[in-house]
């Protein structure tokens, strides 16, 4: 048989810094998804794209290639724009549960497809399954049904959406070439791009608790992630947004989906509420259901308060098979047996907090996983009493912990301390919740 | 299983240009050797070797490490030092079986084990191969008893020695990870020193011939082989020599056995009994067998004269099964049945041979291999009548190609016509056969 496509020659060319036609990048991931090249020709190639990096053309045809390895649905039977919102992860991270039926409220069609947990950070599959009976793994025919009747839906990475990409991320995994803004880009483009969707909200995290610890790596990927998608006719935009302590006070799955509930209700804590309304903004705007963003962050703030988001969430968790009475009373949700109090140990204010260690403390306790084959506990996790630049005094609690197993609290109860920094004088500035707003599409705030 | 040994970490350090202790490299080495590691896993640390490159204690340990992967032979039986010499490669490059013999016949120990041709240069087992019964498979005892006779014995890599070496570079060989002075210098030194000598001369190329083009590069993996021997406790000297255009006259494997018996017999062409002579010199100061290296190259000469270098090498291919009548009646030794000539096509002076294409003109006639399974054909080659800075009339022959496909001869004929350049003006300069020595053995020049 001849042998039209050599990997070597791709491998080499990157490998010398050369940029790769569209052709060559198309060949590589098409013969690995079907198997006909190697692994370990795979990962030489990945690792020297994590430390060449890539071209913005390059890019594009990497996250073209992967979307169009498998099926890209085709939602152009549904009238309304189809905009979705992703985040790059963090703790206590639980807009997309909010935000879905938000927009689904306003009128726009949102096409969710989400991950699991891993490392310190939640996933939204996770948090939605602690809703009994909550189903994340449609066929896609059942998915579309769902969008129709409800407008929004939540579901899992298909075997059928971009099986290059489950390949790739696989081999990334082991092999230490997970960390390249390029790779990331286009695993997440990919994706989000074979939703069948006309616009995408990203919400770029950054600080202690983020993958992207400091801002301007998380400003490079997003503005690759922008850029990449409106090279391919998409409106993207991207928030850059704080994560250098965790959103909302709530961390754990069953106590994620009662914060949602509380937003939902009109309640809920200020940091999440504002987010929440300022990428439902952002995703009315995109999706044609309001003017500016402020406008649709307005009228978002009015489907709250009318109670018409929360409806919407109750039907859908109905759609997909969950329990709809465990949204009006959230004492239906699984529940730890056992609580304890993580006091203050001294007087003083709350200077900053370790949010990464609280995710992991969220992990040790059972509501993450380390390894992907590791179950989740949905009831376990941890309640936050004070944030950064609130003021404590010694023996105040700090958190509850919602915890099954007792050795495993003491572990996460000593890691919460360890991460809360306590200071006799007050933080003189606070982060801004949303740092800043990158792609053209934001021209129109 | 507990894993004691964790290579994403290893491979994570080496993508972020951290070094590696002697334990991780070690490790690495060992559980891919004992294929507790898979290949994906390692091609991805060798690409990250190649764009981050190595330490010369990394390097140091690699080669410890690949060293100590399998047998190292133990020659202390044997009271004389022993030393060997090994070439990066080249076209017409057929010294080894001149100085082994010819070092031996000084009373210095000579364990040399070498390999096959590959792409566009010659190997040592194809040359020795042509010599009608010559084996080069021997299992160490016999290599052990040929020495202790002969003094000096040829054979190709065992399964025994540096078994790291042949899974390495046969992944290298794939994934685009030959080409790192680091690496190539741990594969290289692991075997040879794998031999179990005292000594080593380096004979590293450079030009259009060789693997390394230009000096720099060729210089700086000369050095770091020299500091890597002696970091092992070897003397170790590196002579960057010329191959520009071929060594000596004739290139393919039978007629450079005839041509190494011209040396041998005090005759042959000049620029290789020279390279011959320099080489022997630093074998014969080095082994002890001279305290000057210009007293080793005059002792060689006199080897030569004498006639005792020649019965040397008779001998050693008697004990290796080869005719040794043959090394006195060269018709015995494999014939093409075709000779064809190629005629310069104006009058002027050769002032370059591109001499990759004339190594490559010898493969295509059969002489080398493109890929490692190709079966090599002994009586194929080239006589060059001309070489750079002599004057040629046209129509006057270049070259004699021998051959035994006509269509093969053909490609190959254009391909050296078109390497040689012909000019009106004589070269201004020519090129040092020795370019420089390298290694602190070399200041008892």
């Amino acid at each position: 048989m001849p042998q039209t496509f050599r990997a070597i020659d791709v491998i080499r060319k990157k490998r010398d810094g050369t940029e790769l036609s569209r052709a060559e990048i198309e060949g590589l991931v098409n013969a690995y998804t079907k198997g006909d090249i190697p692994d370990y020709q795979v990962s030489a190639w990945l690792m020297a794209v994590v430390l060449r990096g890539m071209t913005r053309p390059e890019t594009a045809a990497l996250t073209d290639a992967m979307l169009h390895s498998g099926e890209v649905l085709d939602l152009s039977s549904l009238p309304a724009r189809k905009v979705d919102k992703h985040s790059t992860g963090g703790v206590g991270d639980k807009t997309s549960l909010v935000l879905a039926p938000l927009a689904a409220a306003a009128g726009v069609v949102v096409p969710m497809i989400s991950g699991r947990g891993l490392g310190h950070t939640g996933g939204t599959l996770d948090k939605l399954e602690a809703i009994p009976g909550f189903n994340v793994n449609l066929p896609v025919a059942k998915f579309r049904r769902v969008l129709e009747v409800c407008g929004c839906a939540m579901i899992g990475q298909t075997a059928e959406i971009a099986p290059a990409d489950r390949k790739l991320y696989a081999l990334r995994d082991v092999t230490g070439t997970v960390e390249s803004p390029y790779l990331i880009c286009a695993s997440i483009m990919s994706k989000k791009l074979a939703e069948g969707i006309d616009a995408l909200v990203l919400d770029v995290k950054t600080g202690s608790g983020a993958f992207m610890k400091n801002e301007k790596d998380a400003a490079f990927l997003a503005e690759l992630m922008v850029e990449t998608g409106e090279r391919m006719g998409k409106q993207v935009v991207a928030l850059i947004t704080d994560m250098d302590q965790p959103l909302g006070n709530m961390i754990g799955n069953a106590l994620e989906v009662v914060e949602v509930i509380d937003v939902l209700r009109g309640a809920g804590p200020e940091d999440l509420r504002e987010l929440c309304l300022e990428l439902a903004g952002w995703m009315l705007h995109l999706g044609g259901a309001s003017k500016t963003v402020a406008e649709g962050k307005q009228h978002s703030a009015q489907l709250i308060s009318s109670g018409k988001a929360l409806e919407k969430f109750r039907r859908m968790v109905e759609l997909q098979g969950g329990d709809p009475t465990s949204v009006d009373d959230t004492k239906k949700l699984p529940k730890a047996r056992h609580t304890t109090e993580l006091a203050a140990g001294k007087d003083g204010y709350i200077v900053s907090m370790q949010c990464e260690q609280i995710g992991t403390a969220c992990v040790i306790l059972g509501g993450g996983r380390e390894r992907k084959e590791d179950a989740v506990d949905p009831a376990v996790g941890i309640v936050l009493h004070k944030k950064v630049g609130h003021r404590v005094a010694r023996g105040e609690p700090l958190a509850t912990i919602h915890y099954n197993d007792g050795p495993r609290a003491e572990r996460a109860k000593q890691l919460i301390a360890e991460s809360c920094h306590i200071s006799d004088t007050a933080p003189t500035s606070t982060r801004q919740l949303v740092h800043r707003v990158i792609g053209k599409s934001g021209e129109k705030r």
